[in-house]
């Protein structure tokens, strides 16, 4: 019998839509995962998003998933996987030469568990040097002379270029949502807890948060789905148009025009298309938050869990990773559970700033990407929402006047994951357009 | 030259001790480390504590320090680690076939800390399965036909048997009290997220901690320092007799006769050396903890973080583990946020029970260690101060009629672990006694 040639294209659809059309037969998980193949071979020459591809053992996987009687929610659904996120078959090397070649025993939870629902792990993402601030090589699909963000470098590179409909990343300050935002994709940090972190390389555990990279909402809530162990369901929607709370933040002024642009016109329009905007001021509280979070959790967390590392290999650690150390090292112990306090006290009072709010809208990021891979970009219009825990969504809405994409942040109250799916489904719908998403050259 | 003979006994000797006479020059930390392998090879075979053992290892650490010219705060000291926990130069293997021969790539931050501080890691300590409730060999040093309690059973029994002055343990419901308790020495878990957790197998990540098995309080308050990054102070004592809160807890009536008066008995002694001891009673909504501590968030994150060994190796999980992993998968997500949203708002509340009180006197498990090694006993006492995040220590304060130990638990406000350090030295020094510790025999 002659086999037809594969479907061409196919990287180019949702995980939703992959999982739907492999389930009902329409493709096989094979030719998706040839398709997503062909286009990291056309393109990773100039991309780099990838630490590591072994084409070999995704075919298999594609394979066997093909053969297999039973078909999962993820059903031949491709993912990319962060490189400090344990994978058995796959190298995990923590963008560091301290790790070149290591191969974890065991598949962290969140690989084990989209394997389990029938996805495919296409390979692992470059990440910077521990998902920390040390840029690794990736580049911008959008234009390559700019950084992609960080330190998920990889998984918001090729999810944007579709190399990959989703890949994993996390988030310690902004690692998840800057990268997706600069790339011009969705990228969603859950609340923090909600996605089991076992086998991932710790960067700072009172803040490190498993985030999903995707080019549709649906894609999000869908593996979201798997790695909390919940049924699957209907995606989430609205009865009626969301209450949303124009937050600036604390740092409005490192906003660059691009962003108050969008974030501006994201208010109008919204209003326009029936929802409640209203300002809503922080606390004058909450402004501590961006240092603690960024600086002095992160730098005592930090200096702790990277004693081995720190005992034997300190010269192959980077120069700005150490200082980081270094700082963790030297500083009061007083400080750092002050830093702890403050960001547990503002959890607290953030539930007043949610009072007849459903969604906050902010900034998911200064502007857009910057030009130069010297540097990942400034991850404090991440971090405060990573310390305050709750549940934030980059929604590539708008392009800057270069043309790179600039995104507007969603925030939910803690353990509304889902309510801010179906905000953001509702905010997308005005909003939204397929030409907005990821790079198509 | 003729070397001396080592001394004998250095084994009996606290880690604060050692550390002493080490950095004094008085004894080697190879005559420390020989001692203690000698305690093991003559009882090993009826403890079972130590699922590894290099001596040579051991030996090698010992002699490189002997030759340093630096000394840290642990010089010497000789830790084990339960087996859990990875080492870059032991197996880890994790209580389970699963884990034959497994071998880290680097050493959890916890070892990684108290290496740089001087300390060898004499070997790893037997756990129960992946720190669950199947038991597994160690017996209890008082009597050798009970539970040493688990899942910390190694570094539970290995100290009390003066193999070796401290060892790691890991709680997630009670398994590093319940241990320390059965066999009669000090046990300490610290404020959740207080000892970094990088490479510690999770059990329930949103319960799990670091905690220490010791002779001594100072002991247990030097390593704390070491972890804590803290710089080595003068141990914490009290100006003034603290005021106790005596606190049954709703499991009161799972106290047995031997739990009952020791309580009564610790609470009336210290009343008359000047302590101020009222009774506290938990809110009625404090009840539910125990369900929400040990079912509910355990079984669910369990089935999450172990979706590897679920997928590939589920004939070597336990068949107690299974059915944990089982019903975590069947949970419905509400009843698992539920559990974790009680724990979180009991956290805040009880904030107020500890108004006017340096520590609660409350249980430290149901009585003296259980019959038989079938089962390592209920954790109840233990779990509720797990969830509430809160440091707790038990002390080896009393004896059962049957000679066993029972022990008294001292439960500080979260943060204030150097506090209870304080309260706990004035308590030991109107209870405690040197024949209380450990098994001498």
């Amino acid at each position: 019998m002659l086999r037809a040639a594969p479907a061409i294209g196919l990287n180019k659809l949702t995980a939703s839509e992959i999982a739907r059309a492999t389930i009902a037969g329409e493709t096989t998980c094979e030719d998706v995962v040839k398709n997503c193949l062909a286009r990291i071979d056309a393109r990773e020459n100039e991309i780099h998003a990838w630490a590591t591809v072994d084409a070999e053992f995704a075919l298999r996987q594609a394979r066997e998933l093909d053969r297999r009687a039973t078909r999962g929610p993820l059903h031949g659904v491709p993912i990319g996987v962060k490189d400090i996120i344990d994978t058995a078959d796959l190298p995990t090397e923590m963008g560091s030469p301290i790790f070149r070649g290591h191969r974890p025993t065991a598949d962290a939870a969140c690989v084990g568990l989209v394997r389990a629902a029938g996805a495919v792990i296409l390979g692992k993402t470059i990440t910077c040097e521990f998902a920390g601030m040390t840029p690794n090589i990736t580049t911008n699909p959008h234009n390559t002379a700019h950084t992609p963000g960080g330190s998920s470098s990889g998984s918001g590179a090729a999810v944007a270029d579709f190399m990959v409909p989703a890949a994993f990343g996390t988030q310690t300050g902004g690692s998840v949502l800057r990268p997706a935002a600069y790339c011009g994709v969705f990228g969603f940090k859950p609340t923090f807890g909600a996605f089991n972190r076992r086998g991932v390389y710790p960067a700072a555990e009172s803040l490190d948060t498993i985030g999903l990279i995707a080019r549709s909402i649906d894609d999000i809530e869908l593996i979201s789905t798997v790695l909390e162990l919940r049924p699957a369901s209907t995606p989430q929607t609205l009865d009626r148009p969301p209450r949303i709370g124009l937050c600036r933040t604390p740092m409005w002024d490192k906003a660059q025009p691009e962003t108050v642009a969008a974030i501006e016109d994201a208010a109008a329009r919204l209003a326009k298309a029936g929802a409640t905007v209203r300002e809503v001021a922080l606390p004058y509280e909450f402004t501590g938050l961006r240092n603690a979070a960024r600086e002095t959790v992160n730098n005592y967390e930090r200096a702790a869990a990277m004693a081995w590392e720190w005992n034997t290999h300190r010269d192959h650690i980077s120069e700005r990773l150490r200082k980081r150390i270094e700082i963790g090292r030297a500083m009061s112990h007083g400080e750092y559970l002050a830093a702890l306090q403050l960001g547990e006290n503002r959890r607290a009072q953030l539930l007043h700033v949610f009072q007849d709010i459903d969604v906050l809208l902010t900034p998911s990021a200064n502007g857009e990407a910057p030009r130069g891979l010297g540097e990942t970009g400034d991850p404090g219009f991440q971090a405060i929402w990573t310390i305050l825990h709750t549940p934030a969504l980059t929604l590539p809405t708008h392009r800057s006047p270069n043309g790179l994409p600039v995104g507007i942040q969603l925030v939910a109250p803690r353990y509304d994951d889902r309510g801010l799916f179906a905000c953001a489904r509702w905010v997308w719908q005005q909003l939204g357009a397929p030409e907005l998403l990821g790079y198509r050259g």
